[in-house]
């Protein structure tokens, strides 16, 4: 088998790195628009053969698209009269929505296509961030439509197994939904407290837990920026739910009403 | 000398377990209103000899208060008509100028309190889990005011070094105020993040980011209740600043206004 990956960041050359830690045997081909990205993966072993262009990927059996989400766009317009029809494509960008929409409005044969989100990765980037071991024991979702091939789908989930990862499928607005939750939440959180304190400087330093709310703060606003942007709706939503939450609290601090700042905060300790 | 601990729980114990690394051949006692705190921590070594009551722990040359917020002003009320004149008191409570007013409204001399906070602890508790190095290298507030006698403040401090922490004098009220940013915050958005998600469970599970921001809702929700209600203002104010960037994010989003929530995230990646 043939597999191309076109984005060659911490998650692309991670799939290369686990990928060919299985031996499969199969040919892994690798692009990126930064020529340094790919003589990198190709130095750790993450790809088998670097290609000097996107449209030189297209007649892979499967290609990973693992661009930043904003490339991917013009990327399937790109590929799409150069894909073979028995070609599968999925992708790992964290907003599945938008991306099947992209994918039906440029592919031609978009039941070829299956998206996919190894939930895995860190507040680094490139491919010198990259992890044989990332994907371990991680869920990685795929959002297959009922008009997705099964041959596809299966062909994804090798992949996803091939990486150790644990492939779950999912409709995709829900998995927007519920990962704008688990994900886009703590990464606005931590945005949000790292500038309130950019603008209130303190004298101490935080501790563990202004570490840990604060860790990811450290990820690339322009991504999130695009991801924010594209799941906005669901980020929103949550947002709202959110700053309901806090209000509740600082209204019933202000009022001074002890019973109900309690009742708005958990029952009891987890038996740890 | 003679220490006293009252309160042995993970900080208190800690504070033992540290100050008898350091040899400096000082009796240690310690008192819990749990008797298996006391032969916990006894059993430990943080301990030399437990007492039966916090009365006994009157005549020590220092006093350490390690006990819930909760219990401290009574405390600080049996403990008055007891004290020796040099003794000194000092205390762990994460919020200090309620403490500072509790000392002053019981204590017979209250140039001898000296309030403290060690910047350490974790979401575990209890004796079981205290550790010796747990206040390497922290930064450990201390409150004195003009009217503090030096030489209180000197054996607070000497406490803190010989435990491996940095003493850092600071005024009570801007200690409360940052510390509701470095720590309130990151706990009140873990607790709220943690609700948000048992009114609404996922199919999918966190990844490192929704496990570092809600790592700290482990944490004893009795206590906090207890510290947001003691520290209520600078609480409910940086709530407010928090809900208001949280909530201009989520207005750019459903106005539909890139360009405005670009300028809500941070600038560039700090970097790393």
């Amino acid at each position: 088998m043939r597999v191309s990956i076109i984005g060659l960041g911490g998650i692309g050359t991670s799939i290369g790195l686990a990928y060919q830690h299985a031996e499969l045997g199969d040919l892994v081909l690798g692009y990126d628009v930064d020529s340094e990205a790919v003589w990198g993966a190709l130095a750790l072993g993450a790809i088998d053969q670097p290609v000097d262009s996107a449209d030189a990927c297209a007649d892979a059996d499967l290609i990973i698209v693992a661009t930043p989400p904003q490339a991917v766009p013009e990327l399937f317009r790109r590929l799409a009269p150069r894909l073979c029809p028995e070609t599968v494509v999925t992708d790992v960008v964290s907003v599945k929505l938008p991306v099947l929409e992209w994918a039906h409005a440029s592919l031609r044969h978009p039941n070829r296509f299956v998206g996919g989100h190894p939930i895995a990765g860190t507040e680094q980037h490139g491919y010198r961030s990259a992890r044989a071991d990332l994907f371990q024991g991680a869920q990685w979702v795929i959002t297959p439509t009922p008009e997705t091939d099964a041959d596809a789908v299966e062909r994804v989930e090798r992949l996803i197994r091939t990486v150790r990862a644990v492939p779950v499928r999912m409709d995709a607005a829900q998995h927007d939904r519920e990962f704008a939750l688990l994900s886009f939440m703590p990464h606005c959180l931590a945005f949000s407290l790292t500038m309130l304190h950019a603008e209130n400087p303190t004298l101490l330093s935080g501790g563990g837990s202004w570490r840990s709310a604060t860790r990811v703060a450290q990820s690339n606003p322009e991504l999130w920026t695009e991801l924010f942007w594209l799941n906005r709706e669901a980020t929103a939503e949550w947002l709202d739910a959110l700053t309901e939450r806090l209000q509740a609290i600082s209204d019933a601090l202000r009022m001074e009403d002890r019973a109900r700042l309690r009742a708005l905060l958990p029952l009891a300790r987890k038996p740890s």
